[in-house]
């Protein structure tokens, strides 16, 4: 049975990206297998935590000899869809868009941003980490011809869901939204939201809470 | 009984960012009240989500009226703590930085950016959005003095931990970290991780298990 038969719920997906990170980082040490125990502890979970967890993947972990680290990454990879690597397009290109095109760690993980999007006459034609910043009125045709099936949507929340439709129409499989707006898609296309302000909201819950803890 | 007395589960507290943004949106459109099936239809949620969620707080929803939507705005702002705001200090003045520098929805929201310190000759003493960089050298005694709660970290991984702990030794009480590692903080301080390559690799393992549907 191959591993992407499998049924894996969603709490462990969401995991899986910090196991991956762990354990490449543990490969570029030179660390070729490591216990559960071991692994929990640099994690800070529990051993049986991380042994649930990867159990979903069979084969890797071993009674005394524990995972094989590249093994493990490599179906970690396997399991989020990342061996085809994935070409993403950034739309709009003002300071949160270019901070995105200068994030190095994306092409890392096999995120390539093949195409930057405005529409401001200061931004289009302009270059930004080798990227010529082209005009939405290209989208479209730029879409259909380079396939890419990501867009990170970094434009004014008014703006969000006409682009959003345009985009589905030639295509796009997958958003990045950080808009703080929920977008319309269909079922077969999916959206992964990064609402920074709620985040500091959570945060600031969090925080509310802990201080009247100590009370 | 206050609203705050209550116990709330965080699956709840998670979705509480989401109705104050609606709710927001709803009295700026000159909406006074609204019923749960309504706003669960704006929403995207059953009215049942709705009542069940917001029922933790009480006295807002109404049988045959409806909820109150200034009042339930309100007590989800006080619930999330930000009835008395939060000082924030930017850590990290490169690309992300400065997009968060130039992000209005966090000032709308009661997160007020006091200080924003960096180590480049190329961005201290430079002035990003009416705040003058300074230098990491003087963040301790900024903090003492003006109190912030809450620090961005957008600085490369490799200075994280380091500048966490001075970060927590002079009070800082909460961190929204955009480096790609987990910091290490004790129990009394609170971290909210955007690791935004996760958020990119749960997308592609929900576009890849969307598509493989379809087949």
């Amino acid at each position: 049975m191959s591993v992407s038969d499998k049924k894996i719920s969603f709490e462990v997906i969401k995991r899986l990206p910090r196991y991956y990170r762990y354990l490449r980082d543990l490969a570029d040490a030179g660390v070729t297998k490591i216990s559960s125990q071991a692994l929990g502890k640099k994690m800070n979970v529990t051993a049986s935590q991380i042994r649930q967890d990867l159990n979903c993947f069979g084969g890797f972990g071993q009674q005394g000899y524990g995972y094989n680290v590249e093994g493990l990454y490599s179906a970690i990879g396997e399991i989020l869809g990342l061996h085809n690597g994935h070409k993403i397009i950034i739309v709009g290109a003002g300071h949160l868009g270019q901070a995105l095109i200068n994030f190095r760690s994306f092409e890392r993980r096999g995120f390539t941003i093949i195409g930057v999007f405005d529409v401001s006459k200061d931004l289009v034609g302009k270059e930004l980490c080798g990227h010529k910043v082209l005009h939405m009125d290209e989208v479209e045709d730029f879409v259909k011809k380079n396939k890419p099936d990501i867009a990170v949507l970094s434009i004014p929340k008014t703006a969000a869901n006409d682009v959003t439709q345009k985009l589905i129409s030639c295509g796009i499989k997958g958003f990045m939204n950080f808009c703080y707006i929920d977008i319309e898609v269909p079922d077969d296309v999916c959206v992964e939201n990064v609402h920074l302000s709620d985040t500091l909201m959570t945060l600031s819950y969090r925080i509310k809470n802990t201080q009247e803890g100590k009370k």
